[in-house]
């Protein structure tokens, strides 16, 4: 395992870990951009233009960006959040190279009207289905209401509304300022030559215009408001909570991910054991969400309509015994080890491993090993999780509520 | 990596890739029984049966089978289908010890009265569920009247009636039978100690009785027949086609992906360009489906009731195609590429390779090396995919649609 980093003079940033014991190869374009890094006015841009990226560029229509992808047999895909637009894909090593040509004339794309007025349809199809899932609604719902005017409450997917009147002239122009070299790291994790790749990539990128380009950060409370929607066609009641944590950046995102397991994983947690065993609730987890320069613990619990007072009982006694007894040694050791599991499984595959390349570049700015990881994980002690309780109080909670 | 097998003297079967550089361990139990080896009376009694495994056995309640699991952090499942039962967790390699005593004290499950009276409401449950789902019915219903009187054709779930129906008895009677050791086979993958594991299984396993066990074996040619259920509240038609295909032992079964891959891939393939691209269909996809001395062709149409005509019409056209002018050499190397790549990523995982190396002992009764499926994959010609063509005519499907 060699860890690798180069950085253009355009301010791209190449970070490679070579394992040539692994049978596959995954390359990745992370672009630091997301709906926080929207106006309100062109909200929904970010994940729009995601899609656009696959219509073709000066040199290829939509047609030939498939059929390019299909002769590289490439496993790939794309994902927008709230500050991130990843694009990525893992193939056999003899066709890295073919696939990383591909992205990199994909990051150029042309951003033809024709094909822009096309997508928006799509688009305002899939703001459609999400808006009919009450598990996703009801947790972009909450986001807005937690956040309030912090822009982490963008919405990813952006209001049918805003869609309509994005035009085509405010997309290339947020594609300028934001897919600038200087703001993505472009990761590649496997079996792969090092010097080899980074011919193709300085070849490829190495004239791409640097920018100026920035994301304010600043910390957010959250509203702690109540508000609950109906909806009279749901059969259940759908809950999100969503209370501060600590930041990406931040060397407390273990704990916060260990308080998270502990409190609401999806088997053996004490919301399972309050909640689901005891069949007040269907499902009821909660977990760390790590962002640029803040955090949230997000909850979702769906139950039927009459459980729901004792269902918020249930949930603000977990809490208040969390604050007063907080956690025991065997609650933690039991967390450590699925934390410590998932992320190992995961980081055997080198298209996990390159997720995980790529974040810590992009919040970090280093190379962190799994084995750097497992230490921290298993450094966390029980005092840890004890003070971030006291100051963070994931009791003390945002609540977006959807039902009949 | 190094294969290991043991035959224990009551005929349990245990296979073992050891891979030392891996990361992670996986075990699994492979019972050969599905909804096939049901009659009748009793259909649905192995998906029931899965879950009963997890209430608990003499020693352990389902409390304690659950703070047992959580303890080694494991990455757990199991799932039901119409020929197997699969039981499988990965794990960080020091706790593959662990976990493999449990899951073995959980193949001898006390399957108590109390405990499959409180289960058979969550069967129901999952029953009423996967019939709200279109994409799941339409396949369950288009299996059964592809297969006819064959057993393939019982449905995995059962019917509501049959689980009211079942008895405690009759369930602890069908796990008798068929829990045999001569009737699962053991696997084991990743970073772990051979003979270590074997002791570990042969103390736990070496006492089952063997049971006369077996599945009688027959072709099924498919019944070609033609359905159309009205369903008005869905907003779209579901269509699903079958025709027969060769079996899991046949050598052709590579063949046979690859001829899957080039009709009905999500992305690429003859049904996305003419159906999905053109924006006829949502989704249209055909998968070959290996089973136990048999097989089949499985589409997967969903478009809006005005496409049905012209969907219908561009898929003979495609199939007649298929027989007329047959594939070409740069539809078969691109599919080749995919399952490929597809293969290989899978199998750097132990958790993927298990599932390979219990598959492959169930149906072919030997250990394939990845490069023994590569060789294999790669060996397909052009020819080879015509010959399955024109022996099992894809184009002459049994249909079921379900829709407004």
């Amino acid at each position: 395992m060699k860890f690798e980093k180069k950085k253009l003079a355009n301010g791209l940033v190449i970070t490679g870990e070579v394992n040539n014991r692994a049978k596959s190869a995954a390359v990745g374009f992370f672009v630091k951009t997301g709906s926080r890094d929207e106006s309100k006015q062109i909200n929904g841009v970010s994940h729009f233009l995601e899609h656009m990226l696959f219509k073709g560029t000066e040199k290829l229509n939509a047609f030939e960006v498939n059929e390019a992808f299909d002769r590289t047999g490439a496993q790939f895909n794309a994902f927008t959040s709230e500050e991130n637009t990843v694009f990525y894909a893992a193939v056999l090593p003899e066709y890295l190279a073919e696939v990383t040509g591909l992205w990199i004339e994909l990051m150029r794309p042309a951003l033809r009207d024709e094909d822009f007025d096309i997508e928006k349809d799509v688009i305002k199809e899939e703001i459609a289905m999400y808006k009919d899932m009450p598990s996703f609604d009801v947790m972009e719902r909450c986001r807005s209401l937690h956040f309030d005017s912090h822009p982490c409450g963008n919405s990813v997917l952006g209001s049918e509304e805003n869609i309509n009147n994005l035009t085509a002239e405010q997309m290339r122009g947020y594609f300028t300022s934001r897919y600038a070299p200087n703001n993505m790291v472009l990761a590649v994790a496997g079996a792969f030559e090092w010097e080899q790749i980074c011919s193709i990539i300085e070849g490829g990128c190495g004239k791409w215009q640097t920018q100026s380009v920035a994301r304010p950060l600043e910390e957010a409370a959250g509203s702690k408001k109540k508000k609950r929607v109906e909806k009279p066609s749901l059969a259940r009641e759908h809950i999100c909570l969503m209370s501060p944590a600590v930041s990406a950046q931040d060397k407390r995102r273990f704990t916060a991910s260990l308080l998270g397991v502990i409190v609401g994983d999806s088997v053996g947690s004490r919301f399972f054991w309050e909640l689901v065993d005891k069949a007040l609730a269907e499902t009821a987890t909660m977990q760390f969400g790590a962002m640029d320069g803040t955090g949230v613990f997000c909850s979702y619990i769906r139950c039927s309509g009459e459980n729901v007072p004792k269902v918020l009982e249930t949930i603000r006694d977990i809490f208040s015994n969390l604050a007063k007894d907080g956690i025991t040694n065997d609650e933690l050791k039991k967390a450590k080890n699925k934390v410590l599991s998932a992320l190992v499984i995961k980081n055997e595959l080198p298209m996990g491993r390159l997720i995980d390349l790529g974040f810590n570049w992009i919040y970090l700015e280093r190379y962190c090993t799994i084995e750097d990881d497992i230490s921290a994980i298993k450094a966390v002690s029980v005092n840890d999780v004890h003070s971030l309780i006291k100051q963070f109080r994931p009791g003390d909670f945002t609540q977006f509520s959807i039902g009949p």
